[in-house]
């Protein structure tokens, strides 16, 4: 990784306890990171006030929240959390790894999870 | 596509004459889109002010710019383009489809491509 170039396969971590998050890039307007999950494993639904976020599957397979709608979601897949509306991962159904894309909030405090 | 799921897969589409450019999610804050390349093709060195941006490799093989640095990416490879930093796809060197996250401008005009 320099500080503009990396890999994802470079950032891909698991953790027995729970789903694991890294960091690709952090800059003043956007974060980009990395959501691993063993299968069974989940993200607790959430929302972001003022920050706009997605997750792209690279792979393995999962059953996603956003709003009211729920989906199985694989390899390829794009997900859009648009700021404010709730959004989650409620289980994965295997081994999967999510890049996720998600903007500084603005004026809002939104503590927690990307 | 729904309003909060889709697949790149729906999304790519080519272009004989340059890059094709396609949406995948615009909000408040942030911008989900395609950048799809035919071998030979480019993009022209950029900036955005105000606003950054980053690249997913879907698959393919380009030679990227950012800043001063020059790499040749391929599928999996994630490349950071911060507010103000030039950047472009100097040649696809394959048929090459890319994810681009880029957040809104604040406060700048920042014209032209994604």
């Amino acid at each position: 990784m320099t500080a503009y170039f990396t890999h994802v396969s470079d950032h891909t971590a698991f953790r027995a306890d729970r789903l694991a998050k890294t960091d690709l890039f952090r800059g003043e307007h956007l974060f980009v990171g990395l959501n691993c999950f063993e299968a069974g494993q989940s993200q607790a639904i959430h929302t972001h006030a003022g920050a706009d976020k997605f997750y792209l599957l690279i792979s393995g397979k999962a059953r996603m929240r956003v709003g009211d709608e729920v989906r199985e979601m694989g390899a390829g897949n794009v997900v859009w959390a648009p700021a404010g509306v709730l959004h989650g991962v409620e289980s994965a159904l295997a081994r999967t790894v999510m890049l996720v894309g998600m903007t500084a909030s603005r004026g809002v405090s939104a503590p927690g999870s990307q």
